[in-house]
């Protein structure tokens, strides 16, 4: 069953000890599914410092919970933390950790007065299990992989046929039913099909404007396997391309590649920032770059870590990263060009393996 | 342009007024959508006691906002809390409401210290707009009605064919594709086909199990359309249905129809959990409902207010609500039975107009 969900809890359960923390009360539902498996909407975790576990969730999920989490101890009723703590057996004065970062201010409040009955403590456990994420083990990486695998050839299908005189809605709709053929789960987010002067917009919804010779057409999509967000974008010309859309689609290129050699393990994370936009600066383009250039991957589309030039830290390897640059004229068109990888000791993993070399497609 | 946001500020306003505070801060990114028309995944918004209202969000949505709620002041800035209180020009002293069931612990300690730089004050808004979106505007009920109408067309196109052979999987996926063609702009939650066994299990995810006949198939889904959620059940016996079918078929759609009974304005929430279930006991099979009857719904799939026999209050013209018994017999098979409707002073207007008669499908 799932073996992967016990070295995570032991994981955490060490920098408990670390911490003096005798238990996390896990409430965040990602996190919940990471330390134990469970995909409910409703349900927590007490891990232990000694790495014992119980869950529980409302009786909707009884039956998922012990086919999903059948290595933890496991309740039902609808107060989560109530039902925990009562089983915890916890000695007074022991102090607690949990998600302040997640968890409401009222939900906090309850947990506090529920704490305090039971002669214990509270703080924060930080960002503790999101930390312990950006690391991903074997099935998280076999999982990644699988669903980069789907979207690359979802998107080789769609490119394969004829693109002009179908709409922004109808091309989505098709790739999300290539991916759906391919084996995705679900579509891991809102897929962007921007086409013409549409392309300029970062993040576009796409409408029933006709795509036609002579646009950029930018798709940004991915598809969800096994709890796990592929995230690619391509960009193509519909047509023969003009000298302006090779020009920009050229310094795009240059510096998606740029910004993926700097992402090895060891560098600090905020080169992965600021190198890539040196090099739409010396194109000329870099005021035309107005989104975030990466971010981790897993079982959050968006999550830690962020690539910004404020943040901290090194790449550690078996990271699953983004790589995003682009450039956006607005009322002309734009380029993105985005791969999801996974970080390495030495050149990452690209995961997303459709061409960037331009297509020209009619 | 937007015109419906305006006027539930106003109603926002008022109760700030009456409740001593200078402004809302609304951070809840479905009353902020609720409030300004913005659908973006970052912003929040300030309504002052005057009703004055201004909106901030990061750099990748100022285009965006520009365009979904052009009626307020708009900033741009990644420090959203910091932002909007710099701008209020709020009397030192003032009061201000925060969403605390809805704001993490860390944010609203970092709120805490920004309110105090101003010196200003702040407590719990509690769930001020979650209250007002429970009667809904015309702009909501037509959008309602529309998702419901998407999904009735949807459903009816694929109980026209054959579907005992066909995977849950790929029933599902058919039902879904047919929601876009009718204009979703998504499907608005995880589509449940349950064939078989499987449909004992309320919350099943479609599995390879071909439907054959003799099995009970149970069919959860709904569209979304500008942003409102149709949610809608139906259980169909494929081929022939058997005897034990027909009866807990009968005990559903009976419990339903008292259940309908009772959802009219002025009349107590908790009556519509109590009096379906006296008919399910009546029947026998009260112990084998083990679901929720029936929830709120609208900008989010399960909203206020939801029905218990614990909920206190009674309810109000234009609320739209599921009513949803079921019996489950695990091993065997069950039945759920699901409309969405608007309360109304009369008798509810049923949204999902699907047959509920028995169909017997090849």
């Amino acid at each position: 069953m799932p073996a992967q969900h016990e070295p995570r809890r032991a994981k955490l359960a060490k920098l408990l000890q670390e911490r003096d923390l005798g238990a996390a009360l896990v409430t965040d539902l990602v996190n919940v599914r990471y330390l134990t498996g469970f995909t409910g909407s409703n349900g927590a975790v007490l891990v232990h410092a000694d790495a014992r576990a119980s869950f529980v969730s409302d009786g909707r999920y009884t039956d998922q919970a012990a086919a999903e989490c059948p290595d933890v101890e496991r309740h039902t009723d609808r107060e989560l933390a109530a039902t925990l703590l009562a089983h915890a057996e916890l000695p007074r004065g022991t102090r607690i950790g949990a998600e302040t970062h997640a968890l409401s201010v009222d939900d906090y409040a309850a947990l506090a007065a529920l704490v305090d009955e039971h002669g214990l403590g509270v703080e924060s456990l930080r960002r503790a299990v999101e930390d312990l994420r950006v690391v991903k083990d074997d099935t998280e990486i076999a999982a990644l992989t699988e669903a980069c695998a789907i979207s690359t050839r979802a998107l080789e299908g769609l490119l394969d046929g004829p693109l002009a005189g179908r709409t922004e809605t109808e091309i989505a709709r098709d790739l999300e039913w290539r991916m759906y053929e391919h084996g995705a789960e679900a579509v891991g987010f809102d897929t962007i099909v921007a086409s013409g002067p549409h392309s300029a917009i970062p993040h576009h919804h796409p409408t029933d404007r006709v795509v036609e010779r002579g646009d950029l057409l930018k798709i940004d999509f991915g598809a969800r396997y096994a709890g796990y967000h592929a995230d690619c974008t391509r960009t193509v010309a519909i047509g023969r391309a003009a000298d302006w859309q090779r020009e920009i689609y050229a310094a795009v290129r240059a510096a998606q590649q740029a910004g993926l050699d700097t992402l090895v393990a060891g560098n600090a994370i905020a080169d992965a920032d600021t190198i890539p936009r040196e090099v739409l600066d010396e194109a000329g383009y870099l005021e035309a770059f107005t989104t975030g250039i990466g971010h981790g991957v897993g079982l959050v589309i968006h999550e830690d870590p962020f690539i910004r030039k404020t943040t901290a830290g090194t790449l550690l390897p078996r990271t699953p990263i983004t790589m995003e640059p682009g450039i956006y004229l607005p009322g002309r068109g734009g380029v993105r060009i985005e791969d999801t990888l996974v970080v390495e000791d030495g050149a990452p993993t690209i995961l997303t393996t459709y061409t960037k070399e331009l297509q020209e497609i009619g």
